[in-house]
C-alpha cells in the first residue's frame, strides 16, 4: 500500500519519515555485480587472469575503455556541498545525502549509474584539477551544488578541457525544462520566442542557465534582474564574470532600474529567485496574456494561484500538486541517457535545445492547454519521455559530431525501455528484500 | 550447468571469455538504489525536501553521515593503474577493469560496497592530496597497484592523516594470508616464529608488506633479498626510505650476498618475487622440514611440486588447482567488513594480526596437514570465514581504540552472514535477469 497522489505527508512527517528510512537502510544505493560470481572460471574471467586481457585492449585503443568497462554508463556526481538546496554552504559531508538521493534518481529514471563524490575542495582550480584526475574511471560529470561563481568557472574550464560531457543541472537540468515549458506556453498565446520581451529574475545558476538556453533557442529581448537591478553592461555593482559576459548579450536596450522597470509590459517573467520575491502589482504592468514562471526552490517567488489571480494567463512554478511543474527530473537522467549511448564528448547547447523540443512535445498538441504545458512526472509514463528527450539529445550529438558512435532512433528507445523495464525489476526485488 | 573446479579453462580460452563478456555486461559492476521509488511520498523522503533533513543532522554532527548515508559501507579503490599485476604502469584507463573486478569481489565475499576509482596522477603528494578530497564520501581507502615506492609513502601519510581506514592490499592483503598459512606450517613442523630463520626473496609491496607483518607477529631472525642481493643496514646500492627503515629491522647479523646466502639454514623461505626465481638446490640448502611459500604472480618462484620434489615439507603458493593457495581473497573483503561494521579509524597492525590469526585457526585442528595449511577458496564455506576474521578485525578494533562503535561479536556474525545471504539473492536475480 502506497499513498496516492493527494496523500504527501506534512513536513513533520516527511522529516521523521526521512531521517528514519535513511537510517534504516544506512544511506539508499549500492555497488552490486551485473555478473555472478560461482566457479573458480568466472573468478579467471571477471578477475585474474582474464580481466588482464581487457586491460590489455584497453592500453592498445583507451576508446575500449568504453566497451569493455562500465565507464559507458557511469557519470560521477561532483559537489563540494558549498551550495546545497536551500542549506547554503553545509559542507561535502551533510551535501552527501543529497548527492546519493539523486544517484538514485539517476538509476530509477535513466538506469545511468551515477556516483556520488563529495569533496573537501574549495577553489576552482581544486575542484577542476579533481574532476580531471577522476576523468578516466567515468563517462561523464554531473556538477551539483556548488556555490557561484565557482560553479560556473569549473563547469566552462572543464567542458573545454575533459573528453567526456559534462553537465550542470543547477544551471542546465532547469533550464532545459523551463526552455520546453516556455515554448508550449508561448505557443497557447500565439507569441513568439525571438518577438517576446522576457524579464528574468535571479542570477543564480538557474538563472544564468534560463537566459543562456532562452538566447540560444532565439530569445533576442531579455532583461536580467538581481538584488542590485537590472544587469546592464557596464553596470559595477555585485557583478561577476559570469553576469558581465551575460550583460553584453542580453538587456540590448540597456534599461535600469528594478524588477517592477523590467516586467512593465513583459511577455515573460521568470523567477529564479526566492520566495515572495513576485507581487501581484509586477504581474498586472505585464503585456497581455501574460506568462509568469515562478521556479524558486523549494517556494516560488508567487504561488501558482496567487499568480493566476493576478491576470497571469499561463503559470508554472516548481511545486508538484499544482500544474505545471517545472521539474529538473524531466531532465537529467534522460540528458545523460542520451549522451551516454551515443558516447557523447560533450553536452553542447544544441543538445540541451533538441531536449527542450523533444520534452516540449511530449505533450500532445490536442492536450495543451494553460494547465498542461510540461508532461507532468506524477502522471506520465516516464519511460516514454525518457526515451524521446534521450533520443533527440543523441541524435543532436551526432548532428554536431561529439558522438563516439552512431546509433539509430529505434535502437536508442528500445535500449532504453529495456533498461529502465530491467531496473524496475531489480527496485522490485530488491525492495521486497528489504 | 558451471564448469567444475578441474575443468578450468586454457588461458587461450580465458582470454577470450574474459573479452566476450566484459563486453557483453559492458563491465561488471552497477549502482543500485536499496529503496524503492514508487511515489511522490517515496521522492519527497529520498529526494527533496525529506533528504535535507538528513543533510542537517549531518551538518550538526558529521558522525551521523556513517548512519544516514550508505558511507558505513562504502570505500573507494584508489590506483593510478602504475603497477598492474603482471602488466606494469598501464595507466588508469587500462588499470580500470583490475579495480572493476576487485570492487565485485568486494561485494561478493564481504558485502562491501567498493567504488573503483581510478586517477591521472602520479606523485606522492598528488594522490595524497587526492584522497584527502574523497574522505567525506567514503568510510575507507582501499589502495591498490600503485608503484613503488610511491605507494609506501601514500599509504603512510594517509594512515597519519585520514580518520577512516586506509588498506594497501598489495602489501596488506597477501601478508595477512601469509601470516595465517605460515603459522599453521610453524605448528605442524614444531617451530616458532620466534625462533625461525626467514628469508624473503622480492623487496616490492608484498615482500615488504610479510616482513612488516611477521616482524611484528613475534619473527626475530628475517632477512631481505632483492635483486642487488641481500638488504643490510648501510646498503647503498637499490635501496629506498621504506628498505632503509626495514634494513633496521631485519637482518640483524648484518648478513650479505646473494639469495642462496640467505637460505642457507633457513626455516622457511618466502618468495614474494617473480617465476622461476627459485631452484631446486637452494630448497637443499634450507634446515630440517622447509617450509617454502613461493607468491609470485600469476606464476610462482617455482611450482608446488617441483619445491616438494626439491625437498620442502610444506609448500604454499598463489596458485589454485594445487594445496595451499595464499589468496588474498581470503583477507581484504573480511578486513574492510570488520573495520567498516565497527566504525573502525584505521585498520592497525594488531587488527591484521587478528585476521591472520582467525585464518590460520579457520582451519580444524584435526585437518591440519602439510596440504591443508590455510583455507581454500574454492571449497570452504567462505561466510563463515569472512565472519570469523571480520569478527577479530572488529574485536581487535575495540581493543585498540580505533572502533568508532561497539558491537558484540554475535551481532557482527549474525550481521554478516545476513548481509552475504542477501546479496547473493541479488545476484542471483540480477544474472538470470541477464
Amino acid at each position: 500500500m502506497r499513498p496516492k497522489r493527494d496523500s504527501v505527508s506534512s513536513m513533520e512527517e516527511i522529516k521523521r519519515m526521512s531521517i528514519k528510512e535513511h537510517r534504516l537502510h544506512s544511506g539508499v544505493t549500492e555497488t552490486i555485480g551485473k555478473v555472478p560470481l560461482r566457479s573458480l572460471r568466472d573468478l579467471a574471467v571477471f578477475y585474474t587472469p582474464g580481466v588482464a586481457y581487457a586491460s590489455l585492449a584497453i592500453k592498445k585503443d583507451r576508446e575500449m575503455s568504453y566497451a569493455l568497462t562500465n565507464r559507458a554508463n557511469r557519470i560521477a556526481i561532483v559537489s563540494n556541498g558549498s551550495r546545497i538546496l536551500g542549506l547554503g554552504n553545509i559542507g561535502p559531508e551533510a551535501g552527501y545525502p543529497v548527492m546519493e538521493g539523486k544517484a538514485l534518481l539517476f538509476k530509477k529514471f535513466g538506469d545511468v549509474d551515477a556516483v556520488p563524490i563529495t569533496i573537501s575542495a574549495e577553489t576552482t582550480d581544486e575542484i577542476v584539477d579533481f574532476v580531471k584526475k577522476i576523468q578516466p574511471a567515468f563517462g561523464g560529470i554531473n556538477i551539483e551544488d556548488i556555490a557561484s561563481p565557482t560553479c560556473f568557472e569549473v563547469v566552462d574550464k572543464l567542458n573545454d578541457e575533459l573528453d567526456i560531457p559534462v553537465f550542470h543541472d543547477d544551471r542546465q537540468g532547469t533550464a532545459i525544462v523551463a526552455l520546453a515549458g516556455l515554448k508550449n506556453a508561448l505557443k497557447l498565446v500565439g507569441k513568439k520566442i525571438s518577438e517576446a520581451k522576457i524579464a528574468v529574475n535571479g542570477v543564480g545558476a538557474a538563472g544564468i542557465g534560463i537566459a543562456q538556453l532562452l538566447i540560444t533557442a532565439g530569445a533576442k529581448d531579455l532583461v536580467m534582474i538581481d538584488r542590485a537591478g537590472i544587469v546592464y553592461d557596464g553596470r559595477e555593482r555585485n557583478m561577476n564574470p559570469t553576469k558581465e559576459s551575460l550583460a553584453k548579450h542580453t538587456n540590448k536596450k540597456r534599461l535600469m532600474g528594478g524588477l517592477r522597470d523590467a516586467v512593465k509590459g513583459a511577455d515573460v517573467l521568470i523567477g529564479a529567485s526566492e520566495r515572495g520575491a513576485f507581487r501581484s502589482r509586477f504581474i498586472k504592468l505585464m503585456a497581455d496574456k501574460p506568462i509568469v514562471f515562478a521556479l524558486a526552490n523549494p517556494e516560488p517567488e508567487m504561488s501558482y494561484y496567487a499568480a493566476k489571480s493576478a491576470g497571469a494567463k499561463i503559470v508554472a512554478t516548481g511545486m508538484s500538486g499544482v500544474p505545471n511543474q517545472i521539474n529538473n527530473l524531466l531532465a537529467f537522467p534522460a540528458v545523460f541517457r542520451g549522451a551516454l549511448d551515443i558516447g557523447a564528448r560533450k553536452i553542447n547547447m544544441q543538445m540541451q535545445i533538441a531536449a527542450a523540443d523533444a520534452l516540449a512535445k511530449s505533450v500532445p498538441q490536442r492536450m495543451l492547454s494553460d494547465k498542461y504545458i510540461i508532461p507532468d512526472f506524477a502522471d506520465e509514463d516516464m519511460t516514454k519521455i525518457t526515451a524521446n528527450v534521450a533520443a533527440a539529445v543523441a541524435r543532436s550529438a551526432i548532428e554536431t559530431g561529439v558522438a563516439r558512435k552512431k546509433m539509430s532512433e529505434t535502437e536508442i528507445r528500445r535500449n532504453i525501455e529495456a533498461k529502465l523495464k530491467r531496473y524496475q525489476r531489480i527496485e522490485d526485488f530488491v525492495s521486497r528484500l528489504g
